[in-house]
Protein backbone atom coordinates (compact mmCIF):
# COMPACT_ATOMS: atom_id res chain seq x y z
CA UNK A 1 0.00 0.00 0.00
CA UNK A 2 1.19 3.49 -1.03
CA UNK A 3 0.02 6.33 1.49
CA UNK A 4 0.66 9.98 -0.25
CA UNK A 5 0.33 13.15 2.23
CA UNK A 6 -1.53 16.39 0.69
CA UNK A 7 1.05 19.05 -0.61
CA UNK A 8 -0.74 20.63 2.64
CA UNK A 9 -2.51 19.69 5.44
CA UNK A 10 -2.96 20.00 9.10
CA UNK A 11 -1.96 22.75 11.32
CA UNK A 12 -2.45 26.29 9.64
CA UNK A 13 -0.04 29.21 10.39
CA UNK A 14 -3.76 30.45 12.84
CA UNK A 15 -3.67 27.26 15.08
CA UNK A 16 -0.54 26.71 14.98
CA UNK A 17 0.20 30.66 16.47
CA UNK A 18 -2.73 29.69 19.29
CA UNK A 19 -0.88 27.02 20.55
CA UNK A 20 2.60 28.70 20.67
CA UNK A 21 0.82 31.26 22.04
CA UNK A 22 -0.72 29.09 24.71
CA UNK A 23 2.31 27.10 25.43
CA UNK A 24 4.26 30.55 26.52
CA UNK A 25 1.28 31.57 28.64
CA UNK A 26 0.70 27.95 30.10
CA UNK A 27 4.61 28.68 31.18
CA UNK A 28 4.06 32.12 32.72
CA UNK A 29 0.36 31.28 34.36
CA UNK A 30 0.03 27.89 35.09
CA UNK A 31 -3.07 26.89 34.11
CA UNK A 32 -5.87 28.16 31.77
CA UNK A 33 -8.81 28.49 30.70
CA UNK A 34 -10.23 29.53 27.10
CA UNK A 35 -13.69 30.21 26.77
CA UNK A 36 -14.94 27.87 24.19
CA UNK A 37 -12.86 25.13 22.52
CA UNK A 38 -9.25 26.90 21.16
CA UNK A 39 -10.27 24.86 17.61
CA UNK A 40 -12.90 22.26 16.60
CA UNK A 41 -10.52 19.31 17.12
CA UNK A 42 -10.32 16.64 20.11
CA UNK A 43 -6.63 15.44 20.45
CA UNK A 44 -5.53 19.15 20.24
CA UNK A 45 -7.82 19.88 22.85
CA UNK A 46 -6.42 16.77 25.06
CA UNK A 47 -2.75 17.62 24.05
CA UNK A 48 -3.36 21.40 25.45
CA UNK A 49 -5.01 20.03 28.55
CA UNK A 50 -1.61 18.25 29.71
CA UNK A 51 -0.55 21.45 29.69
CA UNK A 52 -3.20 22.98 31.87
CA UNK A 53 -5.09 24.35 29.63
CA UNK A 54 -8.70 23.62 29.84
CA UNK A 55 -11.98 24.53 28.15
CA UNK A 56 -14.96 26.21 29.77
CA UNK A 57 -18.49 27.03 27.96
CA UNK A 58 -19.25 30.05 29.94
CA UNK A 59 -17.62 32.91 31.01
CA UNK A 60 -19.61 32.20 34.64
CA UNK A 61 -17.68 29.33 35.10
CA UNK A 62 -14.03 31.22 34.22
CA UNK A 63 -12.07 31.29 37.92
CA UNK A 64 -9.74 33.45 36.80
CA UNK A 65 -7.50 35.17 36.87
CA UNK A 66 -6.69 34.34 33.25
CA UNK A 67 -8.50 33.96 30.02
CA UNK A 68 -7.53 32.38 26.67
CA UNK A 69 -10.12 33.92 23.56
CA UNK A 70 -9.74 31.07 21.66
CA UNK A 71 -8.68 30.92 17.94
CA UNK A 72 -12.10 31.42 16.23
CA UNK A 73 -12.71 34.69 18.10
CA UNK A 74 -15.36 35.64 20.62
CA UNK A 75 -18.10 38.35 20.35
CA UNK A 76 -17.22 42.15 21.31
CA UNK A 77 -19.42 42.41 24.42
CA UNK A 78 -18.38 39.05 26.01
CA UNK A 79 -14.75 40.69 25.44
CA UNK A 80 -16.40 43.99 27.10
CA UNK A 81 -17.41 42.16 30.00
CA UNK A 82 -14.39 39.59 30.70
CA UNK A 83 -12.08 43.16 30.92
CA UNK A 84 -14.99 44.40 33.08
CA UNK A 85 -14.17 41.54 35.60
CA UNK A 86 -11.14 42.01 36.02
CA UNK A 87 -9.71 38.85 33.64
CA UNK A 88 -6.28 39.35 32.10
CA UNK A 89 -6.56 38.11 28.08
CA UNK A 90 -4.47 35.60 25.76
CA UNK A 91 -5.82 36.53 22.69
CA UNK A 92 -5.23 33.90 20.03
CA UNK A 93 -7.71 34.86 17.73
CA UNK A 94 -7.24 34.15 14.17
CA UNK A 95 -5.38 36.75 12.57
CA UNK A 96 -7.79 36.16 9.57
CA UNK A 97 -11.08 36.05 12.11
CA UNK A 98 -9.61 39.25 13.42
CA UNK A 99 -10.01 40.57 10.05
CA UNK A 100 -13.12 39.24 9.16
CA UNK A 101 -14.67 40.68 12.48
CA UNK A 102 -13.67 43.93 11.27
CA UNK A 103 -15.03 44.52 8.15
CA UNK A 104 -18.22 42.69 10.25
CA UNK A 105 -18.07 45.76 12.48
CA UNK A 106 -17.09 48.32 9.39
CA UNK A 107 -20.16 47.28 7.80
CA UNK A 108 -22.40 47.63 10.62
CA UNK A 109 -21.13 51.35 10.78
CA UNK A 110 -21.89 52.03 7.81
CA UNK A 111 -25.97 50.99 8.20
CA UNK A 112 -25.11 47.05 6.23
CA UNK A 113 -27.10 44.42 6.85
CA UNK A 114 -24.78 41.95 7.38
CA UNK A 115 -24.82 38.23 6.25
CA UNK A 116 -22.51 35.33 7.64
CA UNK A 117 -22.21 32.81 4.98
CA UNK A 118 -21.81 29.90 7.73
CA UNK A 119 -23.29 27.99 9.88
CA UNK A 120 -25.09 30.14 13.15
CA UNK A 121 -24.01 27.74 15.96
CA UNK A 122 -20.28 27.53 14.76
CA UNK A 123 -18.34 29.67 17.49
CA UNK A 124 -16.39 31.52 14.55
CA UNK A 125 -19.59 32.90 13.22
CA UNK A 126 -21.55 33.86 16.44
CA UNK A 127 -18.14 36.12 17.79
CA UNK A 128 -18.57 37.23 13.86
CA UNK A 129 -22.57 38.00 14.31
CA UNK A 130 -21.36 39.75 17.54
CA UNK A 131 -19.31 42.16 15.71
CA UNK A 132 -22.25 42.81 13.44
CA UNK A 133 -24.00 44.10 16.67
CA UNK A 134 -27.94 44.00 15.16
CA UNK A 135 -27.64 43.63 12.14
CA UNK A 136 -26.29 40.12 11.25
CA UNK A 137 -27.81 37.06 10.17
CA UNK A 138 -26.10 33.83 9.82
CA UNK A 139 -27.02 31.04 7.05
CA UNK A 140 -25.93 28.66 4.19
CA UNK A 141 -29.35 28.70 2.52
CA UNK A 142 -30.12 31.76 0.60
CA UNK A 143 -33.93 31.00 0.96
CA UNK A 144 -33.61 31.42 4.58
CA UNK A 145 -32.47 35.24 4.96
CA UNK A 146 -35.77 37.49 6.32
CA UNK A 147 -35.33 39.56 3.42
CA UNK A 148 -35.64 37.76 0.61
CA UNK A 149 -38.75 37.90 -1.70
CA UNK A 150 -39.55 41.21 0.47
CA UNK A 151 -39.73 43.81 -2.50
CA UNK A 152 -40.32 46.29 0.03
CA UNK A 153 -36.78 45.74 1.34
CA UNK A 154 -34.54 48.91 0.08
CA UNK A 155 -31.63 48.26 2.38
CA UNK A 156 -27.96 47.95 1.64
CA UNK A 157 -26.69 44.38 2.26
CA UNK A 158 -23.10 43.17 3.32
CA UNK A 159 -21.79 39.75 2.98
CA UNK A 160 -18.74 37.98 4.18
CA UNK A 161 -17.97 34.61 5.05
CA UNK A 162 -16.86 31.99 7.70
CA UNK A 163 -13.32 32.09 7.14
CA UNK A 164 -13.02 28.43 5.90
CA UNK A 165 -15.83 27.75 3.72
CA UNK A 166 -15.58 26.87 0.24
CA UNK A 167 -15.11 29.11 -2.01
CA UNK A 168 -17.14 27.92 -4.84
CA UNK A 169 -19.73 27.53 -2.53
CA UNK A 170 -19.38 31.06 -1.46
CA UNK A 171 -19.73 32.35 -4.87
CA UNK A 172 -22.57 30.25 -5.76
CA UNK A 173 -24.16 31.70 -2.45
CA UNK A 174 -23.20 35.46 -3.21
CA UNK A 175 -24.65 34.90 -6.49
CA UNK A 176 -27.88 33.64 -5.34
CA UNK A 177 -28.50 36.71 -2.84
CA UNK A 178 -27.46 39.05 -5.11
CA UNK A 179 -29.89 37.69 -7.86
CA UNK A 180 -32.51 38.18 -5.17
CA UNK A 181 -31.82 41.47 -3.55
CA UNK A 182 -30.40 43.89 -6.01
CA UNK A 183 -33.69 44.76 -7.48
CA UNK A 184 -34.67 46.25 -4.18
CA UNK A 185 -31.37 46.99 -2.67
CA UNK A 186 -29.22 50.15 -2.78
CA UNK A 187 -25.96 48.34 -2.48
CA UNK A 188 -24.43 45.06 -1.93
CA UNK A 189 -20.79 44.88 -0.76
CA UNK A 190 -19.20 41.50 -0.62
CA UNK A 191 -16.10 40.84 1.04
CA UNK A 192 -14.37 37.43 0.24
CA UNK A 193 -12.57 36.68 3.95
CA UNK A 194 -11.88 33.44 2.99
CA UNK A 195 -9.07 31.71 4.89
CA UNK A 196 -6.16 31.38 1.83
CA UNK A 197 -5.05 28.50 4.39
CA UNK A 198 -8.09 26.43 3.71
CA UNK A 199 -8.59 27.26 -0.02
CA UNK A 200 -4.69 26.24 -0.60
CA UNK A 201 -5.24 23.03 1.65
CA UNK A 202 -8.91 22.11 -0.69
CA UNK A 203 -6.83 22.26 -3.73
CA UNK A 204 -4.02 20.40 -2.42
CA UNK A 205 -6.68 17.68 -1.19
CA UNK A 206 -8.55 17.48 -4.68
CA UNK A 207 -5.58 17.37 -6.47
CA UNK A 208 -4.48 14.71 -4.49
CA UNK A 209 -7.61 12.87 -4.27
CA UNK A 210 -7.47 12.51 -7.94
CA UNK A 211 -4.95 10.24 -8.34
CA UNK A 212 -5.51 7.67 -5.04
CA UNK A 213 -7.89 4.73 -4.37
CA UNK A 214 -9.25 6.46 -1.17
CA UNK A 215 -8.87 9.78 0.85
CA UNK A 216 -8.61 9.45 4.41
CA UNK A 217 -9.46 12.96 5.85
CA UNK A 218 -8.41 14.08 9.27
CA UNK A 219 -9.77 16.09 11.83
CA UNK A 220 -12.54 17.16 14.29
CA UNK A 221 -16.31 15.95 12.99
CA UNK A 222 -17.26 19.38 14.17
CA UNK A 223 -14.64 21.16 12.63
CA UNK A 224 -15.78 23.25 9.46
CA UNK A 225 -12.76 23.02 7.54
CA UNK A 226 -12.19 19.49 7.83
CA UNK A 227 -15.88 18.92 6.62
CA UNK A 228 -15.25 21.41 3.79
CA UNK A 229 -12.09 18.91 2.83
CA UNK A 230 -14.09 15.65 3.29
CA UNK A 231 -16.75 17.16 1.06
CA UNK A 232 -14.33 18.24 -1.71
CA UNK A 233 -12.83 14.58 -1.38
CA UNK A 234 -15.60 12.60 -1.69
CA UNK A 235 -16.82 14.32 -5.03
CA UNK A 236 -13.62 12.73 -6.19
CA UNK A 237 -12.86 9.99 -4.89
CA UNK A 238 -13.88 7.28 -1.56
CA UNK A 239 -13.23 9.49 1.42
CA UNK A 240 -13.45 8.40 5.11
CA UNK A 241 -13.32 11.13 7.23
CA UNK A 242 -11.75 9.97 10.89
CA UNK A 243 -10.78 11.92 14.00
CA UNK A 244 -8.24 9.39 15.26
CA UNK A 245 -6.09 6.45 14.16
CA UNK A 246 -8.82 3.83 15.95
CA UNK A 247 -11.32 5.35 14.27
CA UNK A 248 -9.70 3.76 10.66
CA UNK A 249 -11.46 0.67 8.87
CA UNK A 250 -8.80 -2.03 8.78
CA UNK A 251 -11.21 -3.73 6.10
CA UNK A 252 -11.70 -1.21 3.65
CA UNK A 253 -8.58 0.03 2.84
CA UNK A 254 -6.58 -3.10 2.85
CA UNK A 255 -7.86 -3.76 -0.60
CA UNK A 256 -6.08 -0.16 -1.78
CA UNK A 257 -3.13 0.28 -3.44
CA UNK A 258 -2.99 4.08 -3.16
CA UNK A 259 -4.08 6.43 0.17
CA UNK A 260 -3.98 9.93 0.12
CA UNK A 261 -4.09 11.73 3.02
CA UNK A 262 -4.70 14.76 4.60
CA UNK A 263 -5.87 16.93 7.86
CA UNK A 264 -7.95 19.42 8.87
CA UNK A 265 -6.41 22.98 9.97
CA UNK A 266 -6.94 22.47 13.74
CA UNK A 267 -5.85 18.56 13.44
CA UNK A 268 -2.04 18.49 15.21
CA UNK A 269 0.75 17.02 13.34
CA UNK A 270 0.53 13.83 15.97
CA UNK A 271 -2.58 12.70 15.22
CA UNK A 272 -1.39 12.79 11.25
CA UNK A 273 1.70 10.58 12.27
CA UNK A 274 -0.80 8.31 14.53
CA UNK A 275 -2.81 7.45 11.46
CA UNK A 276 -0.12 7.34 8.81
CA UNK A 277 1.55 4.61 11.14
CA UNK A 278 -1.34 2.33 11.89
CA UNK A 279 -1.93 2.58 7.34
CA UNK A 280 1.40 1.08 7.12
CA UNK A 281 0.99 -1.90 9.48
CA UNK A 282 -2.38 -2.35 7.21
CA UNK B 1 -58.96 52.00 -32.48
CA UNK B 2 -58.90 52.61 -28.82
CA UNK B 3 -55.46 54.06 -27.58
CA UNK B 4 -54.00 54.16 -24.02
CA UNK B 5 -51.29 55.65 -22.66
CA UNK B 6 -48.99 53.81 -20.23
CA UNK B 7 -49.66 55.54 -16.75
CA UNK B 8 -45.99 57.02 -16.37
CA UNK B 9 -44.42 57.84 -19.78
CA UNK B 10 -42.06 60.88 -21.39
CA UNK B 11 -40.42 63.43 -19.29
CA UNK B 12 -38.46 61.95 -16.54
CA UNK B 13 -38.34 64.71 -13.11
CA UNK B 14 -34.29 64.88 -13.68
CA UNK B 15 -34.84 66.06 -17.81
CA UNK B 16 -37.99 68.01 -16.89
CA UNK B 17 -36.12 70.02 -14.41
CA UNK B 18 -32.84 70.75 -16.71
CA UNK B 19 -35.62 72.04 -19.33
CA UNK B 20 -37.16 74.08 -16.69
CA UNK B 21 -33.15 75.52 -15.51
CA UNK B 22 -32.28 76.42 -19.30
CA UNK B 23 -35.66 78.32 -19.59
CA UNK B 24 -34.88 80.33 -16.83
CA UNK B 25 -31.22 80.75 -17.80
CA UNK B 26 -31.78 81.60 -21.50
CA UNK B 27 -34.40 84.11 -20.03
CA UNK B 28 -30.94 85.53 -18.18
CA UNK B 29 -28.50 84.97 -20.55
CA UNK B 30 -29.74 84.92 -24.01
CA UNK B 31 -28.23 82.33 -26.04
CA UNK B 32 -26.16 79.29 -24.25
CA UNK B 33 -24.29 76.62 -25.17
CA UNK B 34 -24.77 72.87 -24.62
CA UNK B 35 -21.70 70.91 -23.94
CA UNK B 36 -22.94 67.61 -25.83
CA UNK B 37 -26.70 67.24 -25.94
CA UNK B 38 -29.26 68.19 -22.88
CA UNK B 39 -30.45 65.02 -23.63
CA UNK B 40 -31.21 61.85 -26.25
CA UNK B 41 -34.02 63.90 -28.17
CA UNK B 42 -33.91 65.57 -31.64
CA UNK B 43 -37.22 66.83 -30.27
CA UNK B 44 -36.32 68.22 -27.62
CA UNK B 45 -33.32 70.37 -28.89
CA UNK B 46 -35.25 71.47 -31.81
CA UNK B 47 -37.23 72.92 -28.88
CA UNK B 48 -34.63 74.39 -27.27
CA UNK B 49 -32.95 75.34 -29.83
CA UNK B 50 -35.83 77.78 -30.52
CA UNK B 51 -35.52 79.21 -26.98
CA UNK B 52 -31.47 80.25 -27.75
CA UNK B 53 -29.97 77.30 -26.51
CA UNK B 54 -27.65 75.16 -29.31
CA UNK B 55 -25.37 71.58 -28.93
CA UNK B 56 -21.58 71.95 -29.55
CA UNK B 57 -19.55 68.68 -29.56
CA UNK B 58 -16.44 69.45 -27.59
CA UNK B 59 -15.28 72.60 -25.14
CA UNK B 60 -13.26 74.17 -28.08
CA UNK B 61 -16.10 75.05 -29.93
CA UNK B 62 -17.80 76.98 -26.78
CA UNK B 63 -17.58 80.83 -27.43
CA UNK B 64 -19.14 81.40 -24.51
CA UNK B 65 -19.42 83.03 -21.29
CA UNK B 66 -21.75 80.76 -20.30
CA UNK B 67 -22.33 76.93 -20.73
CA UNK B 68 -24.95 74.01 -20.10
CA UNK B 69 -23.63 70.99 -18.55
CA UNK B 70 -26.39 68.57 -19.86
CA UNK B 71 -28.30 66.69 -17.91
CA UNK B 72 -26.53 63.06 -18.35
CA UNK B 73 -23.32 64.62 -16.76
CA UNK B 74 -19.81 65.44 -17.72
CA UNK B 75 -16.11 63.90 -16.29
CA UNK B 76 -14.60 65.99 -13.69
CA UNK B 77 -11.73 66.76 -15.36
CA UNK B 78 -14.01 68.54 -17.96
CA UNK B 79 -16.24 70.37 -15.62
CA UNK B 80 -12.08 72.16 -14.50
CA UNK B 81 -11.06 72.65 -17.92
CA UNK B 82 -14.42 74.50 -18.11
CA UNK B 83 -13.57 76.46 -14.76
CA UNK B 84 -10.18 77.24 -15.81
CA UNK B 85 -11.06 78.71 -18.93
CA UNK B 86 -13.69 80.95 -17.01
CA UNK B 87 -17.01 79.76 -18.31
CA UNK B 88 -19.65 79.79 -16.16
CA UNK B 89 -22.12 77.00 -15.91
CA UNK B 90 -25.21 75.75 -15.83
CA UNK B 91 -25.17 72.52 -14.38
CA UNK B 92 -28.53 70.14 -15.37
CA UNK B 93 -26.47 67.33 -14.42
CA UNK B 94 -29.72 64.51 -12.87
CA UNK B 95 -29.51 64.41 -9.42
CA UNK B 96 -29.42 60.54 -9.86
CA UNK B 97 -26.78 61.33 -12.14
CA UNK B 98 -25.00 63.26 -9.45
CA UNK B 99 -25.04 60.43 -7.39
CA UNK B 100 -23.81 57.53 -9.73
CA UNK B 101 -21.11 60.06 -10.25
CA UNK B 102 -20.22 60.68 -6.19
CA UNK B 103 -20.41 56.93 -5.69
CA UNK B 104 -17.69 56.32 -8.73
CA UNK B 105 -15.39 58.89 -7.69
CA UNK B 106 -16.00 57.33 -3.93
CA UNK B 107 -15.17 54.15 -5.34
CA UNK B 108 -12.62 55.33 -6.73
CA UNK B 109 -11.10 56.50 -3.69
CA UNK B 110 -11.10 53.31 -1.45
CA UNK B 111 -9.02 51.60 -4.57
CA UNK B 112 -11.89 49.73 -6.10
CA UNK B 113 -11.47 48.84 -10.11
CA UNK B 114 -15.01 50.29 -11.06
CA UNK B 115 -17.17 48.17 -14.00
CA UNK B 116 -20.07 50.89 -15.25
CA UNK B 117 -23.18 48.59 -16.46
CA UNK B 118 -23.25 50.56 -19.90
CA UNK B 119 -22.31 51.64 -23.19
CA UNK B 120 -18.77 52.77 -23.17
CA UNK B 121 -19.86 55.82 -25.82
CA UNK B 122 -23.21 56.75 -24.31
CA UNK B 123 -22.56 60.43 -22.47
CA UNK B 124 -23.40 59.49 -18.89
CA UNK B 125 -21.33 56.60 -19.27
CA UNK B 126 -18.74 58.52 -20.60
CA UNK B 127 -18.73 61.41 -17.72
CA UNK B 128 -18.90 58.53 -15.07
CA UNK B 129 -15.81 56.64 -16.49
CA UNK B 130 -13.92 60.68 -15.53
CA UNK B 131 -15.28 60.56 -12.32
CA UNK B 132 -13.98 56.38 -12.03
CA UNK B 133 -10.52 58.32 -12.49
CA UNK B 134 -8.39 55.77 -13.90
CA UNK B 135 -10.17 53.10 -12.36
CA UNK B 136 -13.19 52.61 -14.48
CA UNK B 137 -14.55 50.46 -17.41
CA UNK B 138 -17.73 50.17 -19.33
CA UNK B 139 -19.15 47.51 -20.51
CA UNK B 140 -22.70 45.53 -21.47
CA UNK B 141 -21.07 42.18 -21.56
CA UNK B 142 -18.77 40.53 -18.17
CA UNK B 143 -16.98 38.63 -20.93
CA UNK B 144 -14.83 41.81 -22.24
CA UNK B 145 -13.88 42.66 -18.94
CA UNK B 146 -10.27 42.76 -18.80
CA UNK B 147 -9.74 41.08 -15.21
CA UNK B 148 -12.18 37.99 -16.43
CA UNK B 149 -10.60 34.68 -16.45
CA UNK B 150 -7.01 36.19 -14.81
CA UNK B 151 -7.02 34.52 -11.91
CA UNK B 152 -3.81 35.95 -10.46
CA UNK B 153 -6.43 39.03 -10.50
CA UNK B 154 -6.58 40.23 -6.82
CA UNK B 155 -8.33 42.96 -6.84
CA UNK B 156 -11.28 44.99 -5.06
CA UNK B 157 -14.63 45.77 -7.76
CA UNK B 158 -17.01 48.28 -7.67
CA UNK B 159 -20.22 47.95 -9.55
CA UNK B 160 -22.65 50.35 -10.78
CA UNK B 161 -24.95 50.93 -13.84
CA UNK B 162 -25.62 53.55 -16.07
CA UNK B 163 -29.07 54.83 -14.48
CA UNK B 164 -31.17 54.01 -16.80
CA UNK B 165 -30.18 50.49 -17.91
CA UNK B 166 -32.62 47.30 -17.26
CA UNK B 167 -32.68 46.25 -13.11
CA UNK B 168 -32.65 42.75 -14.40
CA UNK B 169 -30.15 42.92 -17.20
CA UNK B 170 -28.32 44.54 -14.42
CA UNK B 171 -28.68 42.03 -12.06
CA UNK B 172 -27.87 38.97 -14.55
CA UNK B 173 -24.66 40.92 -14.73
CA UNK B 174 -23.55 41.28 -12.05
CA UNK B 175 -24.59 37.38 -10.82
CA UNK B 176 -22.16 36.85 -14.05
CA UNK B 177 -19.17 39.30 -12.90
CA UNK B 178 -19.57 37.96 -9.30
CA UNK B 179 -19.55 33.99 -10.34
CA UNK B 180 -15.99 35.38 -12.44
CA UNK B 181 -14.38 37.74 -10.02
CA UNK B 182 -14.96 36.67 -6.52
CA UNK B 183 -12.61 33.23 -6.08
CA UNK B 184 -9.82 35.72 -6.49
CA UNK B 185 -11.20 39.14 -5.45
CA UNK B 186 -11.12 40.50 -2.27
CA UNK B 187 -14.46 42.55 -2.34
CA UNK B 188 -16.94 43.14 -4.49
CA UNK B 189 -19.00 46.33 -4.20
CA UNK B 190 -22.37 46.82 -5.96
CA UNK B 191 -24.34 49.79 -5.95
CA UNK B 192 -27.53 49.95 -7.57
CA UNK B 193 -27.28 53.33 -9.43
CA UNK B 194 -30.55 53.08 -11.88
CA UNK B 195 -33.22 55.41 -11.71
CA UNK B 196 -36.81 54.87 -10.33
CA UNK B 197 -38.09 57.19 -12.98
CA UNK B 198 -36.64 54.15 -15.64
CA UNK B 199 -38.02 51.43 -13.63
CA UNK B 200 -41.44 52.33 -13.43
CA UNK B 201 -41.72 53.71 -17.08
CA UNK B 202 -40.67 50.46 -17.64
CA UNK B 203 -43.06 48.51 -15.31
CA UNK B 204 -45.73 50.55 -16.34
CA UNK B 205 -45.04 49.97 -20.40
CA UNK B 206 -44.84 46.59 -19.82
CA UNK B 207 -48.19 46.43 -17.83
CA UNK B 208 -49.73 47.86 -20.73
CA UNK B 209 -48.15 45.78 -23.08
CA UNK B 210 -49.86 42.91 -22.49
CA UNK B 211 -53.28 44.36 -22.30
CA UNK B 212 -52.69 45.70 -25.97
CA UNK B 213 -52.16 44.94 -30.01
CA UNK B 214 -49.07 46.89 -30.28
CA UNK B 215 -47.23 49.34 -28.23
CA UNK B 216 -45.60 52.45 -29.72
CA UNK B 217 -42.95 53.26 -28.06
CA UNK B 218 -41.77 57.58 -28.62
CA UNK B 219 -37.92 58.56 -28.53
CA UNK B 220 -34.98 59.09 -29.34
CA UNK B 221 -33.37 55.86 -31.35
CA UNK B 222 -29.78 57.07 -29.21
CA UNK B 223 -31.75 57.40 -26.22
CA UNK B 224 -30.33 54.47 -23.92
CA UNK B 225 -33.72 54.32 -21.90
CA UNK B 226 -36.31 54.58 -25.10
CA UNK B 227 -34.52 51.81 -26.50
CA UNK B 228 -34.50 49.35 -23.38
CA UNK B 229 -38.78 50.19 -23.40
CA UNK B 230 -38.72 49.32 -26.79
CA UNK B 231 -36.71 46.15 -25.83
CA UNK B 232 -39.04 45.84 -22.98
CA UNK B 233 -42.55 45.90 -24.66
CA UNK B 234 -41.00 43.86 -27.90
CA UNK B 235 -40.60 40.76 -25.52
CA UNK B 236 -44.41 41.20 -24.79
CA UNK B 237 -46.34 42.14 -27.91
CA UNK B 238 -45.64 43.81 -31.55
CA UNK B 239 -43.60 46.87 -30.73
CA UNK B 240 -42.97 50.33 -32.98
CA UNK B 241 -39.84 52.78 -31.64
CA UNK B 242 -40.25 56.06 -33.15
CA UNK B 243 -38.70 59.53 -32.74
CA UNK B 244 -41.44 61.61 -34.75
CA UNK B 245 -44.87 61.02 -35.32
CA UNK B 246 -44.43 61.43 -39.03
CA UNK B 247 -42.49 57.75 -38.74
CA UNK B 248 -46.12 56.12 -37.93
CA UNK B 249 -46.73 53.26 -40.52
CA UNK B 250 -50.35 54.17 -41.04
CA UNK B 251 -50.42 50.61 -42.81
CA UNK B 252 -49.59 48.49 -39.97
CA UNK B 253 -51.19 49.85 -37.27
CA UNK B 254 -54.47 50.33 -38.74
CA UNK B 255 -55.95 47.04 -38.30
CA UNK B 256 -55.04 47.15 -34.56
CA UNK B 257 -58.06 47.70 -32.18
CA UNK B 258 -55.90 48.66 -29.06
CA UNK B 259 -53.09 50.25 -29.23
CA UNK B 260 -50.62 51.53 -26.30
CA UNK B 261 -48.60 54.38 -25.80
CA UNK B 262 -45.13 55.23 -23.95
CA UNK B 263 -42.08 57.10 -24.19
CA UNK B 264 -38.63 57.67 -22.95
CA UNK B 265 -37.83 60.23 -20.63
CA UNK B 266 -35.88 62.46 -22.75
CA UNK B 267 -39.20 62.88 -24.94
CA UNK B 268 -41.35 66.14 -24.64
CA UNK B 269 -44.65 66.52 -24.15
CA UNK B 270 -44.96 67.48 -27.76
CA UNK B 271 -43.85 64.15 -29.45
CA UNK B 272 -46.43 62.06 -27.62
CA UNK B 273 -49.65 64.78 -28.15
CA UNK B 274 -48.40 65.03 -32.68
CA UNK B 275 -48.27 60.99 -32.03
CA UNK B 276 -51.86 60.67 -30.43
CA UNK B 277 -53.41 62.92 -32.25
CA UNK B 278 -52.03 61.28 -35.60
CA UNK B 279 -53.12 57.60 -34.40
CA UNK B 280 -56.40 59.23 -33.71
CA UNK B 281 -56.81 60.19 -37.48
CA UNK B 282 -55.53 56.62 -38.65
Amino acid sequence: MQIEKARELGLCYGVRRAVEMLRDASQKYGSLQTLGPLAHNRVLLQELECQGVTTVDSPEKLTGPVVVVPAHGIAPDIMDLLRERGFATVDTTCPNVAKAQSIASDMAQDGLTIVIYGDSQHSEVRGLLGWAREKGVASLDPCTLPFIGDSSASQKVGIISQTTQRAESFASFVQQVCGAVLATSREVRIVNTLCDATRRRQAAAAELARTVDAMVVIGGRNSANTRRLAETCAGLVETYLIETAEELDAALLRSKTRIGLTAGASTPDSSIEQVECRLRRL
